[in-house]
């Protein structure tokens, strides 16, 4: 279980090897957004003469972040920033309906949307104290005439306070672009974490399932360039159109 | 789904690269036992002489390779064989009981074990034809005093014919370690998917659960050096057990 620590340390020079230090300068651009996300790094000798030192811990350096996943180099054209998540991902856990297996985004009704004072453990997981405030959001998405998912949605305000001023109609389907262009959070990460139980009766009649019918809930912790906990997501969907698959080496 | 092809492509050294090349070299060494698992292998200059290549591209060769975890580099040490899968990691699917988290083996009982002939679907994913024979277990895992998993395994013979021959109470706790020292195979990659449904009857009552109650099954592909499938396992618990955590980059 992720906790509220950043989860990349390499903002910390003491210590740090050669490299390490200039991982956490490149990553200083890239958080602070003067490297925008899918933009193409500079040249690794320009960067090398830039910091003074050897082409090889210049590169080392771009490994780091590239094990991080913050950069990406796509072969023959040079290194990249990452764009942030998508959002869609969720529905890798499950195959509603048809089977070929095209990604899709279904649809986002928001059934409420209001500011609370988060609770201690709620708080901790943003690095904020016990009664912050937040934003608290009950989202149900539909795949043609079908709901298929129930999301309660958690995030830290003030930092996405422009989410409030903005009507959900005009939101989209996405949160995580919406996130992007409403309060310049990039999201970077995701830690999900699957367990089943059944449905409660008021979940059950929102997903037009039987009471107690058996479900998958996936407890989503997502980060922020720099590593901090920027959204905390429950997902319930129905357990039998779950699937999912790992690769162990 | 993986499908029979065998998943590592380097063997093929048509259209390959010169590192390409250079690391499908490497891997018949590894699959041949010429470097046998957990071995280091030779220096990077040593192995550059050898192949009369610059060190730039045997160090592209090995990471090929550790990309494919074939091989692991070990801070300080030098680069190894990377051992086989022990067989445990079925357990990270569940949680049961214990909180502490450690790594547990549960004690395997074996219900029964026979040859039988493949149907289509099962020998195909062998590569075997249509009615090869194969070795059917069906297999209990118990922690304490509580069966907890119900697996049921295919494996292709004659490939697998050493274990026809040894007593299923000398076989121990975990299959892979026996498939190495009986048979030979190293099991190095596996693939699982997860879905739910409800118990069978005969299901419910070796996990001592109530008839219906959902389940997780786990639906295993295991792959050897070349990467051949070398079993087909499927492994059934308790949905409530259920507990997994996926990282999104």
């Amino acid at each position: 279980m992720p906790d509220n620590a950043p989860l990349q340390t390499t903002t910390a020079a003491a210590g740090l090897s050669r490299y390490g230090q200039i991982a956490a300068a490149l990553q200083a651009r890239i958080v602070s957004g003067d490297w925008a996300p899918g933009s193409a790094i500079p040249a690794e000798g320009a960067l090398a003469r830039e910091f003074g030192i050897a082409l090889g811990t210049i590169r080392q350096a771009i490994a780091v972040l590239v094990q991080q996943g913050l950069l990406e180099r796509v072969q023959g054209k040079g290194t990249f920033v990452r764009r942030g998540l998508s959002g869609a991902s969720l529905m890798r856990f499950f195959r509603f309906g048809g089977a070929d297996g095209a990604p899709v985004v279904p649809r986002s009704e928001i059934l409420s949307c209001r500011a609370v004072r988060l609770d201690k453990a709620m708080a901790a997981r943003f690095g904020l104290a016990s009664g912050a405030r937040g934003l608290a959001i009950s989202r149900r998405r539909w795949l043609e005439q079908t709901p298929r998912l129930l999301e309660s949605i958690w995030l830290p305000l003030p930092r996405c306070e422009a989410l409030q001023q903005l009507p959900p109609a005009q939101w989209g389907d996405l949160l995580y672009p919406l996130l992007g262009s409403a309060c310049g959070v990039t999201v970077h990460r995701a830690v999900d974490e699957v367990t089943f139980r059944t449905l409660a009766a008021d979940e059950a009649a929102l997903l037009m399932l039987p009471d107690a019918h058996p479900c998958a809930v996936v407890t989503r912790h997502a980060f922020d360039l720099a590593g901090h906990c920027i959204e905390y997501r429950l997902t319930r969907g129905d357990a039998f159109a779950f699937r999912y698959t790992a690769d162990v080496r």
